[in-house]
């Protein structure tokens, strides 16, 4: 069965790829001409890496298709001609995003953005910096989102001290379920984190009237989605020194243009959307493909079948 | 009986103190004429803070000095007229210190470095970041120095799925004791914490020969003294790309000059010597005193008292 492989893969994870898959059965798209990836796609059995929505209504042979993310958003309200398989990335980031989400949380609690600026201007603050410094260790944290990278989050902070309390949908991966339990909660948190996929459900989840049950004194974290969160009122209490700081992984819209105004809110780190990154990131994607190519061989169930319906 | 306090103290915490001691009975440096503290100084049976080491030799009153400070090398050779107590601030430290490293680790680790300076420029690197960012999980991390900072560190890292090492000189509170072990497992280390005391038996520690068995890709962790490293062969292999990076709270000479080579070392952070800081440090350190000083009048035995023999 032909495979049309969509995702960017360097040198290395080729290497790797072709040493386990016939290369015969391959065709990569960086390696096609443009005008040639359409009819390679439309040949293959199967994909991997994610491809134009349109692509997948038009196909009549694909039997599978392995994302290389997790959110499938822009593939839910698809009418295809065929039936065939969906599998995303689920889990996948959950280690890398939480890493992140600490590192962020860190750097603006430990000052290490303001150690860089002054390194920067070979400028040494020292002792005077300490009273500002805040500690990881005590604060109560709420995290909103009972997924993988809740769930490390969670492990992480708790070796630091810190008192967390998980809302999701799930008894099974969540301390509290209901909005009602989550607002009565949030004016006692130091630190909100969001990792809330973006679905029709989370759009402005974090609205107006919630972002204004913030302590002043929060540190709020968006690590899921950039249209979870109203964000010109974020902006506008982040200025207004109503919230401490936010670190931001996503913003509503991406790349940010030069001129937005997070650029310049207090006490507020853009990560650009890298957390899910690592050196081992692309590698590590072929190897979920290459799980699931053996299982889809050998006519096993795949792991982490999207449920369309879901949006996530 | 009365107390001198060489501590520096903001407002908040001279009203906590006074509300717990006859305000009568303490003499705050920073209220008195310089010419007026050392008669003062002379006059009291308690100290609280820390003083010129000359003073403890000159003074016949003292009976008690709570030092504001961990190290108490400076007071190592002292031949005072009068026998008294000296305790330090043993174990004060071990959480913030702790959380500055891991802070210093995730920043370079997972770019929030980098993030602070596009954001700067108003930049926006996004993926292009992501193969260039690391895990703390699953990474190798010895940790010299088996005290408060080592175990809270080992803790935190544990939480992320990392795998620690302590090496320290007692079993109880260290994984391996022998120089020749930690040597032999240096070589494996992705990372590498040093915690040691700035005593004469940590000079250069980390020495040439020592810095040389760390791997190319491994980073160097310093929140002890700076003492404990030989910094000429620590920038010699940063610079070298024989080491791949390197988080100092602490260097030889503090603050660090202008036109120091370390402002500019590839992947390294300069912490300034902040790491034991944090917003409640002055009051917390007060309320150590109070503690102390509640066990003192009651003739019961004081916590943390130092063996000065030991120089840590």
């Amino acid at each position: 069965m032909k495979i049309y492989c969509a995702i960017k893969l360097g040198e290395n994870e080729k290497v790797y790829l072709k040493r386990i898959v016939d290369p015969e059965r391959i065709q990569f798209r960086d390696e096609l001409k443009k005008e040639d990836r359409h009819s390679a796609f439309m040949n293959a059995d199967i994909c991997f890496g994610n491809v134009r929505p349109e692509w997948l209504e038009e196909t009549t042979k694909l039997k599978w298709i392995q994302l290389q993310s997790v959110g499938f958003g822009v593939y839910q309200n698809l009418r295809p001609k065929v039936e065939f398989k969906m599998t995303h990335l689920k889990n996948f980031f959950g280690v890398p995003v939480a890493e992140t989400a600490l590192a962020g949380i860190l750097t603006l609690y430990r000052g290490t953005d303001q150690c860089v600026r002054d390194q920067e201007k070979r400028q040494w603050q020292g002792i005077k910096m300490r009273p500002g410094l805040r500690l990881v260790s005590g604060k109560k944290v709420m995290i909103v989102g009972g997924g993988s990278i809740g769930q490390h989050l969670k492990k992480c902070l708790e070796g630091f001290g810190a008192e967390t309390t998980i809302y999701g949908r799930r008894p099974v991966n969540s301390d509290i379920q209901s909005p009602e339990a989550l607002d009565k909660r949030l004016s006692q948190m130091d630190i909100i984190v969001s990792s809330l996929p973006g679905t029709s459900e989370t759009i402005h989840f974090f609205d107006r009237r919630r972002l204004e049950l913030f302590k002043k004194d929060a540190l709020f974290v968006n690590v899921g989605r950039g249209s979870a969160v109203e964000e010109e009122v974020l902006i506008e209490r982040l200025n207004n020194r109503d919230l401490w700081g936010a670190v931001l992984d996503v913003t509503r819209e991406e790349p940010l243009p030069e001129d937005h105004p997070l650029y310049e809110c207090p006490n507020t780190l853009l990560t650009q959307h890298t957390a899910g990154g690592y050196q081992d990131e692309i590698l590590d994607i072929v190897k979920v493909f290459v799980g699931n190519l053996d299982r889809f061989e050998k006519g096993q169930e795949l792991e982490h079948l999207v449920n369309l319906g879901r949006g996530y």
